[in-house]
Parts: C-alpha cells; sequence; structure tokens
C-alpha cells in the first residue's frame, strides 16, 4: 500500500514535495508514489478518463491523492471514496466519477469545510494530504466526514472518444479502452485512417498507428516519430471509430 | 522529519537521484523529499527568500539539503544551520541567510574544506549529503565542523519586492510576505496596478491579480492564463507596492 | 541498498510511478531512487556509457532497473546481470554491455519470455520491476532465469568519443572518461579546441572549456552559460582528442 500522487502540480515546482513533507509528518513510514505530476491542468474530464485507466493497473490497496481542482477555493465539494480496491481523495468536480461509475462497489464521504488556516489555493497539501494519510493510518473516518450517495459532479462510465493525454514521446492516450475495440477496426483520427499494430517494433516507420497501450487504452503513435506533432492532436482531439 | 532536497539540479538529470543513493546509503529508512529540483539556478537571493517562505509552511523538524551553488568548487563556504526547528546545510553563499536573519534562535557550523576525492563541481552528492546523512543519524556535530556565529554572506530579514519564481502555470511568486499588505493595496507590475483577489475562482478571468499564496507570498497570477507570459515577468523582474 | 530507475520514460509521465507502485507491492519498505528519467531515448550505446560512468559514483550495492529500450516487445532477449557490486535488469541490447565489459567479474541470467499479460510496449512495469523485486528480496534467480556467458549485444569497454548526454545546464558530458587524458591536453569539439578547466569557477566566463565532471567523465561546458547551445551540440556529436 502506498499513497499516490496524481496531480498537475508539475515536475518543476515545489506543490508536490509540499503535499509530501506533510504526508511524511502525518504518515510516517508510508510510502509515497509520484504516479502522475502532470495531468491534463483544466480538462477534468479527461484528467478522470485518464486516472480510471491507470487504477486498472496498478497493485490494489493504493490511496490515490488526486488532484486537477480548477476550482479550488471556491465552492466546490470534497470527497474520500473507496472503489476497486483503492481510495480516493480529492475534488468533488468529476475526477473519480469514471471510476465510481465504473467500480462494482463504492462508498465515498464528503469531505468538511477546508478549516480556516487551509490556504485556499492549496487544498492538495492543506485538505487532501492530511486525509490521505488518515487513510493509510487507519484514521478515517475521521469526525465531520459524512457518507453520501452520490458524488456532485459525475461524469458516467462510458468511454471518451478524445484525446486525453500526450506523453514525452508525443503519443496520444485516448479515453477508448482497446478491449471493446476489434483489433481490425481503424481510427480516424486528425481525417487519416489509421490501422491498429501490436507494438512500436511492429509498424512501419513513420506512419501513424493505434494500439492498446499499457494502461489498455487506444493510443496513437508513430514508429520512431512524435504522433503528436506529426497529427497535430493535443487534450480534446476527437477520435473516430471506424 | 525527513530530508528536504531543494535544488537547481533539474528533474530531468541525474544529479537528484545521485544525492539520493549517498543519502539511502548514509542514513537508510530516512525520508527522502524531492522539495524543489529548479530553485532559480544563478540567483541567490531569489532562492534564499524562496526557500525561507517554503520552510514556514512545512511541518518543522526537516532537514533540508540546500544547493543553489554558482561558486561550487571555489573558495566559498559551506554550512550546516539549525533555525526554526530545521536543519540547513548546503554552501555559505546567503541561500540560508533570509531563514537565519528572520529565525528567533540560529546555531551554525562552518562545514570542513572538501576531501581530495570529492568532485569540485558536486558538492551537493559528495559533501552535504553526507553532512544531511550525519544530522539525519545523530552523528552531527562531527570532528571538523567548528560553530560560527554569523554565515558569511547574508542578505538579511527584508521582504524583497521582485518576482522570485515562476511556477510551471505562468504565476510569479514574489518576496513580498502578503502578512504585512493590507489587502486593498495594489501591486505596480510591469506598468500595470493589479488588485488583490483572494482565489483563482473568484478573479475575472483573463485579468491579472494578486493574492496571497499557499507561502505566504505576493505572488501575481492571471486567472486561467499564464501571469508570466502575459506580463513579461522573470525573477528578478521588481514589483512595486501601491 | 536501494532499486535505481535509470530509464528514458520521463519525469512527466506516469510510467515511472507505475514501476514504482509496483515494487512497492511486491518488495515493500526498500528505497526506490529515480537516478536518471531521462536517459537518451533512442540511443542505447550512449545511454550505455553513461550508465556505466554513473555506476561508478554511486555507493555499491544497488539494484539499477535500467530501460532504454525502443526494441520492447519485439524478439530482443532480457537480462539480469551482477557487475561491479551492483545489479543490473533490463533488454539485452547492449544497455548494460560497457559495464559488464569493464567489470572484473560478471553474471549474468537470461529471463524467460514475457508472460501473456505482459503489457507489450512496457517491460519495464510488467517484466523487469518484478525481477528487481525479486533481486531486492531474495528471490532471484526464480525458476526461468537461465545463466548467460555473454549478453547478445555488446559494445565493448573503449570509450565512446561522443556525446553522450547534455544536461539541463548545457553541459555536453562525453564517453571518455577523463582518468586516461592528461590534463593539459585540449578537445576538439565543434572545430574549436578547447582547453581545461578544474571547476566553472575557474574558467573565463564564456568561454568553453573540457573538465572532468562528478561522473569521472569528460565533460563540455561554457561558465555561466549553455555549452549545448553555444556549440551545437546533440547525443551522438563527436570530440576528438588533441
Amino acid at each position: 500500500m502506498a499513497i499516490c500522487l496524481f496531480t498537475d502540480f508539475g515536475a518543476s515546482d515545489p506543490y508536490v514535495g509540499e503535499v509530501e513533507a506533510v504526508l511524511d509528518a502525518r504518515a510516517p513510514g508510508v510510502r509515497v508514489i509520484r504516479l502522475l505530476n502532470d495531468a491534463p491542468a483544466f480538462a477534468v474530464r479527461a484528467a478522470a478518463h485518464l486516472l480510471a485507466a491507470l487504477a486498472t493497473r496498478i497493485p490494489a490497496g493504493q490511496i490515490v491523492l488526486g488532484v486537477v481542482d480548477p476550482g479550488v477555493g471556491t465552492g466546490r465539494g470534497a470527497v474520500a471514496l473507496c472503489a476497486g480496491g483503492n481510495w480516493y481523495v480529492g475534488p468533488d468536480n468529476g475526477l473519480f466519477s469514471v471510476i465510481a461509475a465504473r467500480a462494482e462497489r463504492c462508498e465515498a464521504w464528503r469531505l468538511p469545510a477546508a478549516s480556516a488556516d487551509a490556504a485556499p489555493s492549496f487544498h492538495g497539501r492543506d485538505v487532501f494530504a492530511p486525509v490521505a494519510a488518515a487513510i493509510a493510518t487507519g484514521r478515517f473516518p475521521e469526525a465531520g466526514a459524512a457518507r453520501t450517495a452520490r458524488l456532485d459532479v459525475r461524469f458516467g462510465a462510458d468511454d471518451l472518444p478524445e484525446v486525453i493525454y500526450v506523453d514525452h514521446y508525443g503519443n496520444a492516450w485516448t479515453g477508448v479502452r482497446a478491449a471493446v475495440v476489434a483489433p481490425a477496426r481503424r481510427f480516424e483520427v486528425a481525417g487519416r485512417e489509421l490501422p491498429r499494430a501490436r507494438v512500436f517494433g511492429e509498424a512501419p516507420p513513420g506512419a501513424p498507428f493505434w494500439y492498446e497501450n499499457s494502461s489498455g487504452l487506444v493510443e496513437i503513435a508513430v514508429s520512431g516519430g512524435n504522433a503528436a506533432w506529426a497529427l497535430g492532436l493535443e487534450v480534446g482531439a476527437p477520435v473516430g471509430l471506424r
């Protein structure tokens, strides 16, 4: 069991480290993993599908502290939920709603309003990290957390036929799970029909293709190249099954 | 208690990992936190104010290994100090001097000259990491460290009315502590007078504002935008209280 | 003892964190160090020399999980080896061959073919991480690993007179070990003859020079500047001893 950080805080800024310092003080000895520092910053729906996919391939039993939170400090709610063998703590803005909708069983708690000494712009450090530490050390739910039957914002369980993430190689992840797509199908992306390949080494150099990536999603790639540049893809670009 | 790394070593290079390998060998079981990998590389004064602000918001009891050290390998001194409940180890070039000047109580030790087998360009790994590990394991001061009454380079306790850091969202941190500024005051930045907002969600989209950031500093931001680009800000840009 | 990750997975993507989650589940309590996230992605020979140099300066006893693996999912072999006091796990594509050639003693095991549920594009998570965890917990070799007398791809022990890495300061590491070069010698790089300096602080500002870097390699640098930009250097650029 570890506390996994899934945020848009970036790898170059002090924010992730500040969260880790709080976790160290409140849950000493518990491993902290920087799962993703560069989740799509203003695209909560894309981030929700990305997290749902990653969660299927990491060992169960994690506590995920998730922050993609453009509404921090405003009236949006905060939530902790247990679904599919993992815990999730963060804003109730839809970020965990794809996971919740796909889980066989999901229990959720509304977190109390941030205390007065919490920084209004940094609930990751001052609100969510203490709750994640409480879960890790068996102190959750504490007084103040109230069971809730549903999340405030719900994106549903359906796949999202859009680019949801572009990695540093330029590979474009989509929100479509490959398991539901027949291998012979093609995807239309940026006006081109792309065939499927199994791995990079089997695709012709320079030619775009799609494949089932390591998180089970349809991913657009170019062997030996940068698909995002080649096809002009960014988060939100539509993809179509042909 | 953890060892917090505050350096300009970058997130993409092996330097931080090499420091961690030394810490693991000499202080096994002690958590290491990458607090900041991208401190301003040639702006020691800005880095000193940044570290002083961050130190107020992390749980006390940390050992901070701080390296912004353009003079590494030359005659500049090296220091370990205990101030405000934390330890600091690094070059005696002013980096810890704002913290020292603001602390109620500060004790400092001059570190002995680097040994012959230390790489002249990497005291972080070969000099400071062993000392941080010695502190973490109760073996400091060792023979060779001498108490000193004052640091060689001292920037003083005053605020610094300049941009000291630009984060990956484009928000510009200043060296001015917000607690000393009345909320109704405006800041003049790049020829514009900026009003205050409490959080991003309360500022009009696209309009620059200032707010008290999560480390207690005046920060220049644009809701839904990149303040550094919009206003042409980089480390060293002056800000004026109006 | 720690598990050191040497990969081209990048600091901004989820891949390193996914590897860490597997390691946490299978080797709880063992420290994991991100030694390098940005190894040269398609330059296995350069990466092999870089890793060989880094390995000489980290405390012995590490388990290095190394992934620079453009052929992942194709027929290339996988290997675990013990050399110079460290373990190495990864593709048998030459990445560990410089270390093997320079080691006084080296023992190697061929890893069995990836299981059907391993993602063909992510052996780092699904093949190499479990083996690294097995080594860390004393469960290696398990059934399936077979001793082998030689690696499939071997780059040999000789130095590589090329740029093998460019760090975020713009300093260009070469594959030449400085210990074999007389200090008075010059290096010809990009048509210029560069003198040696001991540290940055002793070189004239703005003038390119070479020095023995903290990993024992000849490195091309500019005091107060960016050598890679100034001289147009990237991985693969030749350097000549004069």
